[in-house]
């Protein structure tokens, strides 16, 4: 049977070297924010921002939300987020997705600065990312896997990773991570256009599904000694459950585990590493704007996955 | 036999459309213009901003050639570039590698104006072209890849395109294009930490190498039927030869041309077409300062890959 690869353990850990960063910086009397902007009443979205903005006070971040309404002007949204832009309290700031349709949502986020930008969809931190240049905010949910491979010793070096699915904010900034030098990866990035899917998912020594399909991926699609890493989050409505949904991964996680190494949970897998990356490149952004140096904070705090080795926090 | 590509002869169709486009904006008084830097006397860089200037020439475009002291420092470097990005005249920078020891090449090419970075080598360009935001200029060899895919209508969709190598300027680039909507490859990156590198070469529908090892793929290293893209450009010498060396690609030509479907030569492959969508991206940053809109242009000057068939021009 497969190990499970607890996101919320590693997580836990992680998050108490960020508090520890939060508390030298307050030292320094700057508070690491957090703003995140809601439009309209999207019940997932309201979820979902509120989670983070619970997991910020938490570490002792601030958290602003400002909530919007379903029918603003983009050019009402621009001035408020070039607000935020401009307010020296607010050091992250993330435009939760999706946006009603009325509203242009690529210049949505490229309206939030670049070095405010910690959800890593600003396309100069998307290319930052790409050259590799640590000046980059990584997207939260790679960043996160990577961590968790670090985290748990995965060998990535020379391995086969294989990714299904090429979404901008997942797949594609993973690939550009594990094919980069460090990690050395061989890398197959396959879609819904992939051909035999199965041919290609068995060849994995590290397979990361990131599509939004549950039940997608099935024991016989996988070798042995596989590690997979599911990156799927579909809500799936269960009228008898108290919540009435649960979040489902990509994965046929009972068949799948009888052949896997080692595999991540849906939830407590991917889930919680988002979020504690989002607070890291948070913490990562504030810091920015002290004197600091990037070598006296906590290893956990790195976001980039280039100094993996379990810290000491 | 494989169909041998000529990178030569597509080049000389698309410069014709170029040469049209050029003559359409010179009605309106803008004659595109690319200025290459070219620090020290490096005798192949010399060779190839030579030939870039003489392919601006030879299309009506305007060519400069800034040449700068091997020990020029590095703010003497930053205010040559900025001059440049200021000077109207201009519309394309290139600055030509490698870099004298001394001088930190990424911020060099950082320094380009991003709208003026016809190279595609700023990180802003760069994410453009991940995110798939056609206003990022694509860097010129995966640009004149994707072009000669489409113009010798190889199938991409589904395809599997195996990449050997994972440069900034060629593999990486060219994983993201392939892999986007629209040409929807599924992609498999490689490099010199994959394990048994031919396993992953044989897979390949349509195989790419861009790793400057002449002879790194032999025929036992593709499936027959596979469309052989070769990007290799090694200076070999040649003490009895005139002139005493030739450009190598990574591709045992002989042996694989056996086996493959179709095969691009070096030279006369990958390397003209680099050019071809230098100019093709200096046209488009010169036809972004007029009020022309993009539909006006002739199809053969698309850089992206996106409306990728035979045109009339």
């Amino acid at each position: 049977m497969a190990r499970i690869i607890s996101g919320t353990d590693i997580s836990r850990e992680i998050r108490a070297g960020i508090a520890e960063g939060v508390a030298a910086l307050g030292e320094e009397g700057i508070k690491p924010t957090l703003a995140a902007v809601l439009v309209g009443s999207d019940p997932a979205s309201e979820v979902y921002v509120r989670n983070k903005a619970q997991a910020c006070q938490r570490v002792g971040m601030g958290s602003r939300t400002l909530n919007l309404p379903e029918d603003i002007e983009v050019d009402e949204l621009f001035g408020a987020i070039d607000g935020l832009n401009a307010d020296p309290q607010i050091h992250g700031i993330l435009v939760q997705l999706p946006l009603p349709r009325h509203l242009p949502y690529k210049q949505v986020l490229n309206r939030v600065a670049p070095h405010k930008d910690v959800d890593g969809f600003h396309p100069l931190n998307a290319g930052l990312s790409f050259v590799g240049d640590p000046e980059g905010f990584v997207p939260a949910t790679p960043a996160g896997i990577m961590k968790i491979l670090e985290w748990e010793k995965v060998p990535t070096h020379g391995k086969h990773a294989v990714i299904v699915g090429r979404s901008l904010i997942v797949s594609k900034p993973l690939a550009s991570l594990l094919m980069a030098p460090g990690p050395n990866a061989t890398v197959t990035l396959t879609h819904k256009y992939t051909v035999d899917l199965a041919s290609h998912t068995r060849m994995a020594d590290i397979l990361i599904v990131a599509v939004g399909k549950p039940g997608l991926i099935t024991a016989d699609m996988v070798k042995p000694g596989v590690v997979v890493i599911d990156a799927g989050t579909t809500r799936v409505v269960d009228p008898e459950g108290k919540p009435r949904y649960r979040i489902a991964g990509d994965v046929d996680f009972e068949g799948v585990s009888e052949v896997a190494a080692a595999i991540t949970p849906v939830p407590g897998g991917v889930g919680p590493m988002t979020i504690t990356m989002l607070l890291s490149n948070t913490l990562e952004a504030a810091r920015r704007t002290s004197g600091a140096t990037s070598s006296t904070l906590p290893e956990a705090l790195v976001g980039s996955g280039k100094r993996g080795r379990r810290s000491s926090s």
